[in-house]
């Protein structure tokens, strides 16, 4: 995958799950990648050893442990990837940002679910798409063919309990990935959300009450298992070949059928 | 309609367009309205015309001149309310808050959508169906059957230029009310969106190159007329029957076919 | 609801479930009522009980025990309703025409679904919306402001086992009542489907392993019942009304919110 | 893509339009090819030609000019595959069989849709995909791991004049489609839908009228030109990757965006 060498692949949210799944496979097409990520010291010990096997692909490798949605952080981040890029572009822009209150609207003991949780969870998961689009739009960074990649999930059309605010802010990002696919047409960007079915990651398990839902999700998904991070960054990895030009503005289930029933 | 006048319909933003059109229909269905409304006194010449031509449907009535999106505001309309209703209940709440900011994503000469534009629409047209829900609830104003009105548009799932921070909202928007209709199911209470056709409005009149918008709605609508206001409030008085009490969380177009082509 | 009196609604599968149920509403509304059906002399002292209680509405009554799909039959019974109707017209056609085969795709014991099978469920469920409304079109019978209205399932986007010829003709009936709503538009018709939640009704409970798909529907309904006959009947009732006449074009779910998860 | 050479690739329709770019594409991929199709002996030097160009991938070729919705034709092509195969597997089914009747509903003019209009398109365009699935299933020809991929069109779900019966086939082809991706995912098959946008083949510049609707489509589509098959082949091969294997039951469109307005 030597074309790809002069491209770089900027992922939000990269330092697991999805994002990282991604990044790993967009290394492995000779991608350069960039993660922008927020962990503490802790975390960084395992994470490390993560991003040691993204470099393995012999790929330039740049990551930033600072706040994708904090502006000073934004400005950064940019003069950051605006002093490693050189004359090289972003062709790939991969949204895994993924930071949802969940709270139910009705609720005898909790607190429910504020206006400002609506807010917060909108702003972080969905218009942060769009800033980081007109960010690099802005500042030339975008390769002639591009793609912008955003995560979504069933929850946008389906409403489950405690997850109002997610569920609107998944909607909401959904039309402005429309929105971006219109409207950055003629800068050759294309833009596209991956549905993905319930994933097997550690945020998944760390929810109170998720071995229902994982129950749930195997016996109802016609491939009898949930979906892996690896399945959906194979996807993104698709998403990002010059077979894949034109398609743009597209909702695209990743999960094995599980949508279907 | 006797069995209506023990209960209110709740207009937010009722002084025009479909607001205006639902509260005169529900009037004459028998409900007792209140309009909550944001108007100059200039305005205000016309739109109490309009206000007698609902009291003489021999209703109770009370009109708020007050801010539905302003904290302090809320508080006095919902003290309002409860000198005013004393025993008896809202039955209704119709959604009809249009404050959407349009701005291109790219633009050589004008100023581009920011992140604050997605914000400040999303807060004004979506978020604000559940602030007023729960608010009702708390104040446990709501019937033990009521119904909860709101209006969209395929904007929500079609980009328009101009559109996306209305887009994304009005997505929000049905993400929201398919949560109300979920988690609030087992108080009595239903939430569907009305999706309108483009509707022969005085706002819509004055939004720049309208002209086009409505002669191409025309011509592709398969009955050959632009959607006015009386026909969306005529859906927003069947959602109210008794009848309708088994529909809740759709999006229901009223547009005479427009969305078909 | 004396203005009625000079239409009739026209019922095809009108002996049982939920066009038995809007024979019955449509009949207290005020409209005449044509009831085709097929039944053995053994069913009929069931079903003419149902029927005197139709007549009771003190409407004019007719029912004609002719197969709805069969060449022959339909011109009967074109020509039964040109001489009952006289100078009067049909407002409204109810399709309730159910008649599908249900076998898997894949099975080791039994045998798989054939081509015949899907055209015939097609043709019985799906292609004789056309063909009803084409026959009353050509004759001349509907009033000038008619509704058509079709019943359809969540099965026409969500794959069930044993499902698939129902599942298609289902998908199949939608896209017709679109064509419908949009090619007859010119002539006053308007056309939609009823998409009914899993509706508790004899057919229902004769289906081998009815009783977990009823559980599970139940659990899964935000008002957690089933949905009834009456409930879908009531918007057929609506959907008649002159407060609709907007509406065209629609696929419309009556379920109670079953559909939302 | 040494890997792919011991699997076939099965196109039906594949003379011309999206079946010949597909084979094309899976040709340059590896795959050996199957190509069935009806043609006269004059149309076959130019299909020869391109033939020849397919042969030129250095993979194995067969053509066979039969009708691929007849019984005994469809018996001779699997034996004719069989011989071919030896044991080698069929790794992908590519439908690309169009043969709808257009007609409008209403014409003072000219003949109007017949029920058998509806019909005839049906079984060619839709219940074909379950025949040949079905076909190769029973005959063990499918690989572990295959693909089935089908067109449709917005058409499916947005009514057209002159398009009803297409518009019905198109919906049940994708219902069929998703009623397989449930069934047949025991068994390692995955079917996907491709939607692809107003294509620019010798089919649409012969349809009447065709040019206004070009004009159009490339007016809407944010990316200014029309659909090519190969922009539809490049997602067939996409769709047969390893990378796709956890896509199953979508409808995926493939039109620049043309959809979204």
């Amino acid at each position: 995958m030597v074309e790809n060498n002069k491209y770089w692949a900027l992922i939000l949210g990269g330092s697991s799950g999805l994002g990282l799944a991604s990044a790993k496979k967009l290394a492995q097409d000779g991608f350069n990648i960039c993660i922008v990520h927020r962990n503490s010291r802790a975390e960084m010990n395992e994470i490390s050893a993560e991003f040691e096997k993204i470099k393995s692909s012999n790929i330039s490798f740049l990551n930033l442990n600072l706040d994708a949605l904090n502006v000073e952080s934004k400005s950064k981040i940019i003069s950051e990837l605006k002093d490693k890029l050189e004359n090289t572009k972003i062709k790939v822009l991969v949204h895994s940002i993924a930071k949802g209150n969940l709270k139910s609207m009705v609720s005898e003991d909790n607190s429910v679910l504020s206006s400002d949780d609506f807010l917060i969870t909108f702003q972080a998961m969905a218009v942060s798409l769009y800033d980081w689009t007109q960010l690099l739009f802005e500042n030339k960074l975008f390769a002639e063919d591009s793609r912008i990649i955003a995560f979504t999930s069933e929850g946008s059309t389906k409403p489950w309990k405690n997850y109002a605010a997610v569920s609107a802010a998944k909607a909401g990002l959904e039309a402005i990935s429309r929105s971006i696919a219109l409207e950055f047409a003629p800068f050759g960007i294309k833009c596209n959300c991956i549905q993905a079915g319930v994933t097997d990651t550690r945020s998944l398990q760390m929810i109170p009450g998720s071995e229902d839902l994982i129950k749930n999700s195997i016996e109802r998904n016609p491939n009898k298992r949930l979906t892996m991070s690896e399945d959906v960054a194979n996807v993104v990895s698709l998403l990002c070949k010059n077979e894949a030009k034109w398609m743009t503005g597209n909702v695209i289930p990743v999960d094995g059928g599980e949508h279907l029933q």
